[in-house]
């Protein structure tokens, strides 16, 4: 059970820099340092965002039967790269015997919130699947963090656009998008930007960095990431344990 | 059994290059449009070059093993993005019920060998173990087709820096062994390269394009990936059989 398991495809570029990021954040100079990582990539999953508001199929099925696979195969935990799909985070972990780390508590626990510093107002960007969901504001209202939504036309069309732009392999076009969903922020007064959907950072990677201004991005896949290392190398998993 | 399934880990970096060309290949607009991929990413498998040379464990119980899980987790094809594990292609596709594409037939059949042009000759960059197996070797005599390999010290050892560089995480390292080797090939008359290293490409990307002349260079990886995403095309696993 020494392997991770990622629950992936939603979409497939996401899972791509979430893997990516995986091996970065693992100290390894040759091969046999790195973590056994499954992934199921299973893209045929119905929309998230569409089935929470309630105008496409559920997901449901699909995403168990994903949960299975990752199961079957003997996985000591799951880590799934979508963040709209942890509207349904109860059901998945009651089904799964592999603990499930959960996306969104992971990135606001990475949410610096040190006395004596400038307030911290954060501004959630995700699907409106997501939002609709409110997994994001209740994890931020339990740490009594400020925090603050897109205007549903000014802002969140921009959101949308950049998350359809990537999941569509036109990442140029994710990344004007994301500009201009920053820029909707600039009278918000925020100070902390959550990319709460794990297409936003490939799209913020490929946007203009000095845009940015003095907003902090925190990367949801990043922290599900780092949350997920961190357990497996906790456990010596980047130790073969089948080598004499 | 719709599902490709990718034997990966060695290295990680390598297989992460590989789901992101097998993405890019697929004509997909959003999520559902693209494959299903289950990838066993095992770094843990010991060295293949060090194995065929004599001087590291045996490999061959760790690739049977990975074979396994992707059979049992019931996958339709099965492709590896590491070019050396194909010294045990025999074993493997032994093992296996999916069918296992064959990285260097599929990189051999890319190169033109259309008659009235320049004469090719194909230099394969790739470990001292895959060249010592020798699989390229005889593909390319199987097609009648001209190559040469590196010098053993002025060349090979570029090569063997490149891969080691990128394994350990140090693209740019990579690249400039890169460039080393591409110009250790200036006085041979090499007219193509095959980048028989599934490393080497990610070298390669982040090598100075312009150095490389006008030698033809064929990925090993894009081809892998090529003829996998061609066999599921074909096979109607982009459209999703499960959803009503």
């Amino acid at each position: 059970m020494s392997r991770i398991g990622v629950l992936g495809g939603m979409g497939p570029s996401a899972t791509v820099d979430f893997m990516e990021k995986i091996i970065q954040l693992t100290p390894a100079t040759r091969d046999q340092e790195h973590l056994p990582v499954i992934v199921a990539n299973l893209p045929h999953v119905p929309d998230r965002s569409s089935a929470i508001l309630g105008t496409g199929p559920d997901p449901l099925g699909a995403l168990l039967a994903g949960i299975d696979v990752l199961n079957d195969i003997g996985v000591g935990v799951i880590a799934i790269p979508c963040n709209s799909s942890h509207h349904w985070y109860a059901q998945m972990v009651e089904h799964s015997r592999a603990p499930v780390i959960h996306i969104a508590q992971s990135c606001v626990a990475a949410i610096a919130t040190t006395p004596g510093e400038r307030p911290v107002r954060v501004a959630v960007l995700a699907t409106r699947g997501a939002l609709a969901s409110g997994f994001y504001q209740q994890a931020l209202r339990e740490r009594g963090i400020d925090f603050l939504v897109p205007d549903a036309t000014n802002g969140q069309d921009h959101v949308d656009a950049c998350i359809r732009a990537v999941k569509g392999g036109d990442v140029q076009a994710g990344a004007a998008a994301f500009e201009l969903a920053l820029e909707a922020l600039s009278a918000t007064g925020a100070t902390v930007v959550i990319m709460g959907c794990t297409e936003l950072p490939i799209a913020a990677k490929a946007a203009n960095a000095a845009g940015h201004g003095t907003l902090m991005l925190i990367d949801s896949s990043l922290e599900l990431a780092r949350a997920t290392v961190a357990f497996a190398l906790d456990k010596g998993w980047n130790k073969p344990t089948w080598v004499s």
